[in-house]
């Protein structure tokens, strides 16, 4: 397949996706607001988040900014470009994906409160979420597309891996397109864990501040205008669930996608695996083809939903034939795409290649990320909702007590690990079975290839929260309520199932950066390998097991600082302002609002340099082997955590909500046995929205930046200096 | 230095310490029991502990020998016969020292009622304790110099070793020595899980049962002898806090002396290490005599306080002051014996064994070990004693409500694993510096050198702590109490270091064990690798990480199981017994003795069999390669997760202590904030005492179990079959 009808798919994807973006952002936009309680709150929620990301946005430029100075005087100028264009594609999304999400929730109200029906409701709802899964995926291609064109095409950084050409740079390092290109995932993952940190942190202090006072002190139920909290939590929604995710996503998407790029290239400068010229440009261009398939599949997925006339009245079903659709013609795109690109190669080479099912292997390895993707997905399920026995038991066990709650929670989360971590393996085997290390990152690719779909879903549960949020606080009446409470929940699962792929991909995808990370220090006549059995390695590996722990303890005490303000703030207004808990004056809103922005602001930088300097730091002294053992040490720690946090969190989230919709007999809301669920529910949220998701970034980011700075500090390190100096 | 002068040593030190065991055993023994009352409590509590291990001997008999007769017919009857051995000596030391700590108890209080002198309990209470640290070491060494004499000298499986020689067992499989070893630690190791795991749910569903109940729900204080749970409680201290101890701390010993003997004959084989016969003899027995030297210097640090006449009123320093000459001693010992040992063999021939220090290596690598257990006792103490800021953190968020208090003690206890394992980590380093992977092992024998001195210790803690029950419960005055209690937070910060030693030594005993296992199938003229980046490693690694969280979740249930029971059964008491509230009537005790024993009984079987099952099953399915990757993946998160476990749970108990001694302004006993941290410490319970411990024993066992059946798997696997039959 030759570049041009290469480009041309792929800026035809990304026109498509953006294109259909703006469709729906002014379809949206156009729609009714409501009554002027409901215009109030919403522009109090959307005042709040645009505040917000505006301050988050000019401190992440400034840092960004030294991040591409660095790299651009330490590696490659085309690197820090490369940087800065990641990064401005990821906040974009972000940005746009949250926009749309604080005009959505108020008239999804509306419309709920207008038509009464369930299937209308929806469709605004999803509306207002496929602009950030297709922004997210657009985006991501658009920026690809780019650097692809420029520094691959324009400035021949392709051909220079094709002919086994080394630019050098101003102080001696060979710098390649794989550099570029860890450049512009860089700068995606760096926008992914500013997002997903501060908004984490936003959103979980607000929440835990205003359920720590509201629900369990005072007794008044969630998002009552009387907390004072409530407007910050709904704000938090859309910082965190909303342009939190959308960033995570996309890095995870980008970085799927070009670590099986990176791979490819690395591939092809060891001597151990035989590939010809012409196999090597099909197996780096790939997977960029198959991404771009994938975005088209989702827009008619997403489009087989919008474009009905009229959707039933089950939501849950709507929403699961959309993703499938899209799903399955992106595997269907795969396929053809290729046969295209792989068909006319011989077996003979294709088996040299480690392709063991000729041209079909990538895509059948594909397979692998999305088929292992929803496994983990269902095991999410299993574990965290309440349909199943570990959420009931966890449920049975408030009766004993809110220690017995936390116990059996942290139980659940702990022996929800296993099956995930089985699935993995077994997707790992098959994919390398299929395609070697190329297999294993096509895996990583494929979990996100319909991530556009999944995004869509994810965002219109926090749309159809805030929706909630606002009939509850204008006073709407019960219906209202009743059909926006039965969308978030079908949010909620689908939830369960996005977190499957973004803990698998991102495993899949930094295993795969290790291994061009191998490859740069590794000479080009030796098998690659990872011996922890060597001491340094070993050590590595030790430290690097402690790393996600102590990420996440950071996390969680940034969390819980910001939410003991808010805790001190909330106590304070119901004490102070007269009438507040009787209603007939509204709290002090902004405050709340100022207390969760500037936790989070500052709060955000450590967690954010602890991902990128860990490794370039340790690297420097330390050297690659040591760096080597600390990447598959977080790694593997991080699969565990996040597990672990994500599972415990969301199981007792949905003990709560057992017990609220009467499942365990004989307790109701407001009994004791509930209020030791809602600290249940308390304590895993920290863990579930704010650490979970955070440590799948930093996972990728530590890799990225180890194969990026692993060609300065496999050259200059402090030990080897010492090593030297001493023979 | 000959085989007699070696025996010499061994059996002079080994007679000595079960000498001086029995001299204080029945020094303690024959004083007074004092009043009616507390005989009658003294006498519940020994009745209840002798019961619950009559019962779980008898199961773990019948376990043992079932595994026995697999060892014997598998694999060697020498291997059989070395594992019962084992076997027998770690129950005789639990045993023996539960026995006297029942004894103890009752001692240590009547002497506080009697001579209201610090110092007198003192040596009472430490005099019962070293009966068991006796024991752990006498023991553990008997049966060393018995598998040591009778199969390595008597049947010659050394020379074998050294001749190069391999027997071939009746279906042909190689055995040698080490395999003998192996069975021997293995079947400390199997007593040690099951005391271990038994104890852990006995004493923790009896202390959470009475907490949940007594404390939280009527208010009624700690030891209370109206609550029907207390003597379970206090039984549960015997048989958890000292039999388990004890077995665990046997068992790590052991574990650490024979990975560096099996290390050495490792070696020995591979021509990749180049060592001299004399040589190697020199590295077999070094371990085996510093551990008798070890032993000798502990009865003389024991006995330079318990023969003092007066002791002064400041216990801390007392015990601290005998723990460090133990240690001391062991050091100078160990420097001398290494002079006698590898003093005469050239240097040339030292460096060849990669020993970087000449003669002193191996020493100067225990002391690695040693230098480095302290540190991390020092991070556990800095992270779970209330005189640092992250456990008054803690107490301070109680204020916050509950769901903060468990939140802030999950971050304390993430981030507590770092500074451990950076030290860990320069401790592999440095031990491998100095003498390559034997020395970290050495530094692993070096940690436990002197456990007889640390075990005493740990052991004089659970009996203060009976003693102050056994005072509350019989109605003694405050002062009585107040001495017990003082004695008892004595206790506390010795066994935070104690858990460094405990959670280091397992991890590098683990390590230099691994690397014995891949001597196994590792073909002689290789070297030896552990590439994780190999898929079916890989694999391996991501599965292994993921079982230490689901062995937890499992142990965790296991306790909440029991412990449930027990809460359904003390509110039951409370309701039904007219009077009990009043303190007119005795509860019903033996009830809650009852529901301890049979929850552990039932529960504890799951566990062990987990740990041994699950890398011979996996081994003989996925073969030695997979298993590689299951160890050091297991390992890793063992280590993470015995560290966050164990320092959450010290600083959650601490948190309370902090609250009940009056150093959170304006926060008293029984005010709300207590409550939430008697929440803390409830949730923190399973975690730091049932939890911790038995993940270090999990991946030795694991290791252990490994390395005998490798021999067997590395041969016999599907994979390789299916492989085979497809090629």
């Amino acid at each position: 397949m030759s570049v041009v009808i290469l480009t041309i798919i792929m800026v035809f994807g990304t026109v498509l996706a953006l294109g259909y973006a703006a469709v729906n952002y002014f379809a949206v936009k156009r729609m009714e607001e409501g009554t002027e309680r409901m215009q109030e709150i919403a522009a109090a929620i959307r005042l709040g988040a645009a505040t917000f990301i505006n301050y988050e946005y000019k401190i992440v430029a400034i840092i960004a900014a030294i991040i591409a100075l660095v790299l651009g005087i330490m590696i490659t100028w085309q690197m820090a470009i490369a940087f800065v264009i990641g990064a401005v594609m990821s906040a974009l999304a972000g940005f746009i994906g949250m926009k749309i999400a604080t005009y959505s929730n108020v008239r999804v109200t509306n419309v709920a409160r207008e038509t009464r029906s369930l299937g209308d409701t929806l469709k605004v709802a999803y509306r207002g979420g496929t602009v950030m899964g297709l922004c997210v995926g657009g985006f991501a291609l658009l920026g690809i597309i780019i650097v692809y064109l420029v520094f691959g095409q324009g400035l021949g950084q392709m051909q220079e891996i094709i002919d086994g050409v080394e630019h050098i740079n101003w102080w001696g390092l060979p710098t390649t397109f794989t550099i570029t290109l860890s450049g512009y995932a860089l700068g995606c993952s760096i926008i992914a864990m500013f997002n997903r940190v501060g908004g984490g942190i936003y959103t979980k202090a607000a929440d835990m501040g205003a359920d720590l006072v509201g629900k369990t002190e005072y007794n008044i139920p969630e998002d009552d205008p009387r907390n004072p909290a409530t407007i910050a939590d709904n704000v938090g929604d859309n910082v965190g669930d909303v342009a939190g995710l959308g960033s995570d996503l996309l890095e995870s998407y980008v970085g799927a996608i070009l670590s099986a790029v990176i791979l490819a290239c690395e591939v092809f400068r060891s001597h151990h695996i035989d590939v010809t010229k012409g196999l090597v440009v099909a197996m780096i261009n790939y997977p960029l083809v198959f991404a771009a398939g994938g975005l088209i599949a989702c827009v008619l997925g997403i489009f087989s939903l919008l474009g009905k006339k009229k959707l039933s009245d089950n939501p849950h079903h709507e929403l699961n034939k959309s993703t499938w659709i899209s799903a399955g013609l992106t595997l269907v795109f795969g396929a053809v795409l290729a046969w295209f690109m792989f068909g006319k190669i011989s077996p003979a080479e294709l088996k040299g290649a480690q392709f063991a099912a000729g041209w079909l292997s990538p895509l059948l390895a594909s397979s692998m990320g999305v088929i292992s993707g929803i496994v983990i997905g269902m095991f999410a399920e299993y574990y965290t909702s309440y349909s199943y026995k570990p959420t009931r038991v966890i449920a049975e066990s408030t009766k004993e007590g809110v220690a017995l709650t936390v116990t059996e929670g942290l139980a659940v989360g702990m022996k929800s690990t296993m099956y995930p971590c089985v699935t993995l393996g077994l997707a790992i085997l098959g994919a390398y079975q299929l395609a070697g290390m190329y297999g294993v990152a096509m895996a990583a690719t494929g979990m996100l290839s319909f991530v556009t779909a999944t995004v869509s879903v994810d965002t219109y549960g926090p749309i159809a929260d805030n929706a909630g949020g606002i009939a509850e606080m204008s006073f709407l009446d019960e219906e209202v309520r009743q059909i926006t409470d039965t969308l978030d929940a079908v949010g909620n699962t689908t939830a369960a199932i996005g977190k499957g792929f973004a803990i698998g991909s991102a495993a899949l995808a930094a295993l795969s950066v290790m291994t061009s990370y191998l490859f740069t220090f590794t000479p080009p006549t030796e098998r690659i390998v990872l011996d922890v059995i060597q001491p340094l390695t070993l050590v590595g590996l030790i430290v690097g097991g402690a790393l996600p722990f102590m990420f996440s303890g950071m996390l969680i005490d940034s969390v819980t600082k910001a939410a003991r303000l808010m805790v001190v703030e909330v106590r304070r207004q119901f004490r102070e302002i007269k009438g507040l808990l009787e209603g007939e004056v509204l709290p002090d809103y902004e405050t709340c609002i100022a207390i969760s922005s500037k936790g989070a602001l500052k709060e955000m930088r450590v967690s954010a340099l602890f991902a990128v300097l860990f490794p370039v730091i340790s690297g420097f002294v330390f050297g690659p082997l040591f760096v080597a053992g600390l990447l598959i040490g977080s790694t593997l720690s991080a699969i565990m955590l996040a597990l672990f946090t994500g599972n415990a969190g969301g199981a007792w989230d949905n003990a709560k909500k057992f017990i609220e919709v009467g499942g365990v007999e004989g307790i109701g809301r407001d009994s004791e046995e509930h209020k030791h669920a809602i600290v249940g529910d308390t304590v895993g949220d920290p863990l579930k929205d704010t650490v979970g998701p955070s440590l799948d970034i930093l996972i990728k980011i530590m890799s990225v930046v180890s194969l990026v700075m692993g060609v300065v500090f496999s050259r200059f390190n402090l030990l080897s200096w010492i090593q030297s100096l001493l023979s």
